[in-house]
């Protein structure tokens, strides 16, 4: 339970923040903080929650990397999905707090409510083959950057800034082609609340990352650390990512 | 006394590099840092204090901390009044030096003066309601942060990141509600100089903070972290921050 | 083979990331994340990858950085050739996936494509001899940053913050000049993909940082650290980056 | 010699790179870095040079820096004149380079050259008063940071994390008020090439940081660490920075 808390809270702040920083601050006329600024501020999320919880749940906030980390042999495949319960549960809680502060404007409406999507729903019009692509590669490679990161005891407490940091320049890359997801629980929460279609577009921010977290798993495991001894990592002592 | 130094040069680091940063640098036409520019400073300001007190004092800087670790049983309850004059009055120096230095320009008016407020104070143009919830929630979050990244032995020294970049987050979403506080002292600090009415609002900027670092600290002892053995730190070796 | 993996998933990484962030994000209206995003952005690619690959194969994805790693005689000649070629390999599948994504928009041009340039192809419209110099400079001192900050055993478990961020710093300098190469693989991934005439000076963007790459070896090794033991270190040993 | 070297190739590297940045890439039209980026840039100046040669010298860079930790007792006095003129001959060098960089460009005009001011020359116009004052605090809260963060074995080793992204905070404050100093070789360097009377004015960017640098030392010596044993560090063990 400690652990499924952990993920829950790790999780609601991954979307209270990144997706409160663009919903509430992005825009804001003149002194905004642009696209840049929510990305520093999702990969910051998960900076500070694996900081804080990583040592309790493993800090993955996301259903992508437990997918991953159960193909790599690094998380016990029969938590997968009390996993991805407490981190579906944790997101839709930040979206609806989020919710519940941005509503309190006079000229408030939802629209988009930092929404994942592609063609119409694209921030720069971008067509669905390149949201999947981009998603499936952003993914794969998160994967890589968390396997590898949390691989040698050496610089494993540098791991959260790497993970973080890694996020905030993979939303600085993609988030003009679809938002930025690579985390269906944060696509799943804001797409509830948006009033643009989104819910429609939601399976592909569900397919490509879960596709991308395996392959990115398979590519540490088979091509860049084929000799590492596989950890079984137990309930008790799964490290922070 | 030692300690009690620490906590007001750190407050003061945090009020006039952050509200001094908001003062004089975020609305310079063409080239201004922004809300972006103010939330790394806010973040910076304790990140440096915290490699450069934090084991002096703990590297509180802020009544809100001060009260969440006593809470959590981190922190005697004996030294809380003390810190909190310490802290105020480490504000009040930094906010009167920012303004010595502000003033001296020749179209000098104090205006907001980087006060907190909602409403008609808030530049975003949010309600009480709104105002309150995401002052709680963040300090409550915040709480969670400084708990959770300095509970184990192993990356306590990254604590000082975790934590300083955890505000420049906090502040990265919500200074388009409130100007964003989660400390009373930093509130109370440039209210006093303000001329738009902003003291008559400090009381939010107290009891939200406050609130929010009480249910932040019973998150981390009894929900996070309920097996952590409470470790009553004494005067003499309390952890940064 | 793992080395090359590495070297080339690396570069990949620092292509798609780098350039990624400058075709698809940079000039996006009102809300993109200009020169200073596009040059985290690049910082960021070489932090994560550093700490993810960097224990497999030293992580250099820069050719420069192999030469001048050899040249201080920390890198073995023999291997140098099949990482420049590996490097090669893995920068242009950066370039070439980042192509499918970017032209999945109706209005696309490839233009530019965050190629290297000089006289009308640099931004800001800097001659040859500037742009020679100023990329000579840079790698030179890029070279004495990685062979500083890992020369001790104290702290190299920072120096992929070190580079990375030196990387940031060197475009925060140089984008306006050439859009920032010091990077022999990167400007050649994107050069063939560019229409605007950048194969053409590419030979700039390989000579200038190669001979940076060695000036900068020559400027540790004898004037910065004339007493330290060279240490060659064999194919198994070599540390990040 | 070695340590010589070192503090030249460092302050080299803090002109070339912050001013460099602040000449280059501020004022870029509509993707320039503006103030925020030229305030990252100075202070990973600082964070790389301290990790790549503060092992070497100690890493000060600074006249202001080295005059302070002699006043702390943590440098030996008779290595100070050696140290200032270092650091002036790697500042000018820097700013040379700098310019012969910069004038490659049709429309090249020295103007102030990054170089620091009051009054006319205060990019916001602020009066003198304000400009020394400023200088002074920052400077002097400069030496408490360097002098904190290194004075415990437990995170020396974070100590240029601190150092650096606190000269970022210290700029993200002050360059609307004198283009931010607190270093008097990196305003001499650039002085000598400005065209717009900086080195009038050069007298304010020597005094008010020299006596911030001894008031912050007395700080921490007296203030805050009363208790700490002064190690008068010998020439081949001073600690970065």
């Amino acid at each position: 339970m400690r652990k499924l808390a952990a993920e829950a809270f790790g999780t609601f702040w991954l979307v209270f923040g990144g997706c409160g920083s663009a919903v509430l601050a992005a825009t804001f006329p003149d002194l905004g903080i642009a696209f840049a600024g929510v990305a520093l501020a999702f990969g910051l999320t998960v900076l500070t929650m694996a900081y804080t919880v990583g040592g309790i749940s493993g800090g993955h906030f996301n259903p992508a990397v437990s997918l991953g980390l159960a193909v790599s042999g690094r998380f016990p495949a029969r938590d997968l999905l009390p996993y991805w319960g407490a981190q579906v549960l944790g997101g839709l809680l930040g979206a609806a707090i989020l919710y519940a502060i941005a509503s309190g404007r006079a000229d408030f409406t939802a629209g988009g409510f930092a929404s994942n999507g592609y063609g119409a729903n694209s921030p720069g019009g971008y067509g669905l083959g390149s949201a999947f692509l981009i998603e499936f590669v952003l993914t794969a490679a998160f994967l890589v950057i968390i396997l590898g990161s949390t691989s040698t005891a050496a610089s494993a407490s540098f791991a959260p800034i790497a993970i973080g940091l890694g996020l905030t320049l993979i939303h600085l890359v993609s988030i003009p082609v679809t938002n930025t997801s690579v985390n269906p629980a944060r696509s799943l929460a804001v797409a509830v609340l948006a009033q643009n279609g989104a819910l429609g577009q939601l399976w592909l921010f569900w397919v490509a990352p879960l596709l991308g977290g395996v392959v990115g798993a398979l590519i540490w495991r088979y091509v860049l650390s084929p000799g590492e001894t596989i950890r079984n990592v137990g309930s008790d002592d799964t490290r922070a990512p």
